[in-house]
């Protein structure tokens, strides 16, 4: 592809590194083009309410196209990457082969099974809209042939509901599930009684939300019991297969939904480049955020293993990605600049730290900011605030305030819909 | 399955009938089950909006349970009518058989193709959910697919809409995807321009909207074609074949997307009773709305045949069939407060016409209502007024406004979201 000015900047990905890049980034001599499996920008923090029934889908995702349609100098394609060329300094697309000056890899990671990609079919993850949408359906679908049935067993099969990993997304996703189940399906049904329903959440580790200080994962741990979820820590998975959890104790739970929130690993494209990755298929990264030895691709985002300048590893949240965005774009436009003077030496990546947070129902979080630990209803106001200020915009904010407050005081939820019930 | 108490009455479909009478009909000797094979209750009127990108599947949809949660003597099964015997009064369902004292059809209607149901896979209908995410990501993708092509022909394949069917649902589709890729779309590709995508509408009869006086129906056509949309009358299919709709005059016009609005028929099980149906499928009932023979089953909405007192048949819309449900709660009603007494003649059924109209664009509409008939902002401002009144439940309403609003004044559109993207 001819490319009629100046400097070709390639972003693979759109979700808060990638964006955050294109949305930094501008300069009178280059042009973008902005790489994406999907068409949308998901807000993924909020991805477990999708599956939760609390939100539709639109209301967490914006159109790549439209946060960008301002933007002349930067093209959008919804495509596949197949493979890239670090030395020839080609990406090729399922449609197109670009080329580039600089190239930004952002693709993020995907749900890991330590090994056993089998597993995936008895329990998926959430790393998409369409896994969000995929679990809706199936637990509200199973609440629904637990109405159907007269048989006790098969009925409580089809109310537990198992979630595998006690960090944020665990938490959330099992406080949610035991609040669907105790206030917004309570007076639903005629002849099963849907405060009936199991959550059961399984932690290999001794706590969940291991990368917290101790009291808040206690404070975590009682809120979870005081909504009825059955936390299980110190629990490890031998095995998973139609409905079962097999425990390393030689355990088994049974369940009709069991969603795996344990592991994410980075994109598969990571172990194709020939450059060196950490245990998770990370890429190593120099302190600009470059790869060593190709000092015009930058890795961001859950992609990148970046270690910060106290020598602690810069953890996979989407403020982190934004920060690296900001940087990268920052390094990029400077060395542009200065392209007939005197390169300047690019600027080391340190990470700003603003804190941790985790929701676990109405008026139950935990969060860690500096040194403020806050347990309860006011960590939970403080994850509201933070979440409406950073959802990309304002219609979805808008949108999205205003079915919290009608879930927050009618007790119900706005997306209780089933779809999709042929297909899969 | 056994009954406490007093009469059961059973509903087939969540429909605007169904689910009105459930609404209507309560009374202290009387039981409800109401079936549906989805969980929610769809405004139709609204679909196509999911279709084009407007609004999200749960602005539109109701869960049944949510809405008759107060009502402890109703029980919502979600489950198939395998089967109906109306001699020995039992419903078959996928999981369990009903017994009924009252059997109200309510079961709506399907896509009909003339005798074709080979080109439903060439060009899908608009009766669910389903269909319009279907439809909507296909349309959306079309569009994503046409960026990443250079050639001319395969794009405007891809960038071209056939809606077959002029009446309401085919108007309010074609003028929804000309707006689509002239407003909304425009600034958001930089290889290929949306405005230059094109919408063809084919109807076999003289005019679009034959229900409406003729000026209406050349004040539509006016405003599909300020739009953008060919309109092309007279036109008659003579098969459909993938990417490609052939007409009797022996021209074949080519598309990615063709959408089926031309035909709808009443639910298959109507074949299956052994009673009378007109040449659509649709049972021939009693002036009381009962079916003749059989005067404890009514047939209410779509699946009725039903004569007025003028001798006009009632439409296929969705105030004649929540009419309808509210009649037979009345006939039912009486029924049973008599049951001491001298059973009461049955009223007669009376169809209260409050008019009809059809949304056409942006501030472009018509509408008849009595003797009086709009077209252009007017109608457009009576279509907003009509439909945010009758939207089921309040978070619907004011989601939907805020939906309407938002796209009013940005163009945009809020629900442009590709899912199920590896599905079908």
């Amino acid at each position: 592809m001819s490319r009629d000015r100046g400097v070709h900047v390639v972003v693979l990905g759109a979700g808060f590194g990638g964006l955050t890049f294109c949305q930094a980034f501008q300069h009178p001599n280059a042009t973008l083009t902005l790489v994406d499996r999907t068409n949308h920008h998901l807000f993924q923090p909020l991805l477990y309410q999708v599956a939760t029934a609390g939100l539709s889908a639109p209301e967490i995702a914006a159109p790549i196209r439209g946060v960008l349609s301002d933007r002349q100098d930067v093209t959008v394609l919804m495509d596949e990457v197949k493979s890239i060329d670090l030395d020839r300094r080609v990406v090729v697309l399922g449609q197109t082969v670009l080329t580039y000056d600089y190239l930004v890899l952002a693709l993020g990671g995907i749900t890991s099974y330590f090994g056993h990609p089998e597993w995936e079919q008895f329990a998926p993850g959430l790393k998409s809209l369409d896994d969000a949408m995929r679990i809706r359906r199936d637990v509200l679908l199973a609440f629904e042939q637990a109405e159907n049935t007269d048989d006790p067993g098969r009925r409580r099969d089809l109310t537990t509901m198992i979630v595998v990993g006690g960090g944020p997304t665990g938490v959330e996703l099992a406080g949610a599930f035991a609040e669907l189940s105790r206030t917004v399906l309570a007076r639903d049904f005629r002849r099963m009684d849907p405060t009936q329903a199991r959550v059961i959440l399984v932690e290999a580790g001794p706590r969940v939300l291991g990368h917290l200080p101790v009291e808040l994962s206690e404070s975590a741990r009682a809120q979870l019991a005081a909504l009825g979820v059955e936390v299980l820590v110190n629990t490890k998975v031998r095995e998973i297969r139609a409905g079962e959890v097999h425990l390393v104790d030689g355990q088994v739970l049974r369940a009709s939904n069991i969603i795996w929130a344990a592991g994410v690993a980075a994109s598969p494209l990571t172990a194709t480049l020939g450059v060196e990755r950490d245990r998770a298929g990370r890429l190593k990264v120099a302190e600009d955020l470059s790869l060593p030895g190709h000092e015009r691709t930058f890795a961001i985002g859950d992609l990148a293993a970046v270690i910060g300048p106290d020598g602690k590893a810069v953890p996979g949240v989407s403020p982190a990605a934004m920060q690296m965005g900001r940087h990268v774009a920052r390094v990029i436009r400077e060395e542009l600049d200065a392209v007939h003077g005197i390169q300047p030496s690019r600027r080391r990546f340190a990470y700003w730290d603003k804190g941790t947070m985790a929701t676990i129902g109405r008026s139950a979080a935990v969060a860690k900011m500096g040194p403020l630990e806050l347990s309860g209803l006011p960590a939970w106001a403080a994850w509201l605030l933070v979440h409406l200020v950073f959802l990309i915009g304002f219609r979805n904010k808008l949108a999205v305030l205003l079915q919290w407050a009608y879930s927050y005081f009618t007790y119900k939820r706005g997306s209780r819909i089933i779809m999709g019930r042929g297909t899969t």
